[in-house]
């Protein structure tokens, strides 16, 4: 079930100064730089109390975040929720007439399976379920 | 110290609506509708493990929540961080740089003292803080 909010994910045009600011924001260093070539995606990751902040920059114009950028600008991309079976939890969405991205889950970072959610099923808000590879 | 998401704000356009749609999303119902006229908003919340997620409607042409539909669309709005000492907190994040909507916190929903900071100087992010009222 989608109990556990397990990050937040927010699209920067420039990780490094990002991480810079996010790290006087939160008052906490980033804890980990992760490149996900085949999102075409840096992250970075902060921890809070029980979730993490995730900072999404693109490594090229054809990424998904490149195109965030263009249409509305840095800011809140997604909320990720761990759940524990992401292919029954993906039928029951799929059942209640939410729309995957994908229909099966890749690989994120963070050693996750993930799948995103179109946001116009959504109010406009891009869900993500993801789950992590043991 | 900014430890705890709170919650996570989500503006939209029809609170009834939307609350169906966020129930059948978080296969949870939602458990509390508040008003607030002060911000001209009506709110709803639902619970997530140790998180809420905050439905926010605009009730008035010119709330702030009106602007920014009519500028972004539906989608998240705030994510909230809950801190033991918001004047401390505003005071540590002036002198970082980040600038609040308003000098002094302000009562907010869900019986807490809550202020904002600017999107422009946090990376597009609209970040709320928030305590408790005791």
């Amino acid at each position: 079930m989608m109990k556990k909010i397990d990050h937040i994910g927010i699209a920067v045009r420039d990780l490094e100064a990002s991480n810079k600011l996010f790290a006087s924001l939160l008052n906490t260093d980033c804890y980990k730089i992760e490149d996900l070539p085949t999102q075409k995606v840096l992250t970075s990751f902060f921890k809070t109390d029980t979730q993490k902040i995730e900072l999404v920059a693109a490594t090229d114009p054809t990424s998904p975040i490149s195109s965030f950028l263009d249409k509305r600008g840095e800011g809140i991309h997604h909320i990720a929720f761990e759940v524990e079976d992401i292919h029954l939890e993906i039928m029951r969405l799929k059942t209640e007439g939410f729309i995957p991205l994908s229909e099966k889950p890749t690989v994120g970072a963070d050693n996750k399976l993930v799948v995103f959610f179109h946001p116009k099923s959504t109010n406009g808000v891009l869900i993500e379920l993801c789950q992590e590879i043991k």
